[in-house]
């Protein structure tokens, strides 16, 4: 496998995980996933969730709570090494949540790790996810005119 | 090198990361970073950084507004495959920022790659950080008391 192939390969699981999220199916959301006592999720503003049983409930809560979800990811950043591989990258998302259209900007870092006995398209699972909400001003500093307008 | 020996050289290196922090000692953390093009880092509400020059201009700013700042670092996790390892942890922080004390909690993503061209005890380099700040409740579901219980 060439650099070039995992990072495809890598970006095209990344992109299952937002599908899934998208269709608010727990069973594309199953299939992402290394399903052991190892992976982790972070979502944002919520508590560390250890295990697949308690990562897969989470998911399947926020199904029962969202309505539609659209994702726009931008800003993709790849690295693999061996057999794993993470991805930064933010998703941009317009929800509808408890009857409340929200629009809100998501940073995320997923890890993923390759299991040689899956197929091509299917063989790198997810075994970590961390989303943060953004901020619009930076906290700890007060931010120039310049740096504004970069953001 | 065994899985134990470099789960507890991530370990080092990630309890380098945070005492090079409460130093608010920037040549500590030069020594902590891979310092190239695609390390990145996520502090609590910022923007994504990327690249070694942004995420040490990160830390000089931090550690110029900080006068003092205490971690305690909790549930630690590392996992370690080949050549790169992740941790990720609870940092428990008291700090005084802008004359201002506050305590905090934050989830911190840390991953690390190992430089076989180091010493031991460096050989583990950080090459993306990820913090964010818990929320005392979930954001999209009521929390029964049996739930509340178990945090």
């Amino acid at each position: 496998m060439t650099e070039v192939d995992g990072a495809r390969q890598v970006f095209s699981a990344n992109q299952r995980f937002y599908e899934a999220f998208e269709r608010l199916d727990i069973r594309c959301m199953d299939a992402v996933w290394r399903q052991d006592e190892g992976v982790q999720c972070i979502h944002p503003g919520w508590p560390r969730l250890v295990g697949w049983p308690a990562v897969r409930d989470s998911w399947v809560r926020i199904f029962n709570h969202t309505r539609s979800m659209q994702f726009r990811i931008a800003d993709v950043k790849i690295a693999v090494t061996g057999s794993i591989a993470w991805v930064v990258c933010t998703e941009r998302i317009k929800m509808v949540m408890d009857e409340e259209p929200q629009e809100t900007q998501v940073l995320a870092t997923n890890l993923f790790v390759r299991s040689d006995g899956q197929s091509e398209d299917s063989r790198w699972l997810m075994v970590h996810h961390h989303g943060s909400p953004v901020l619009r001003r930076l906290p700890e500093t007060p931010i120039t005119d310049d740096e504004t307008a970069d953001r």
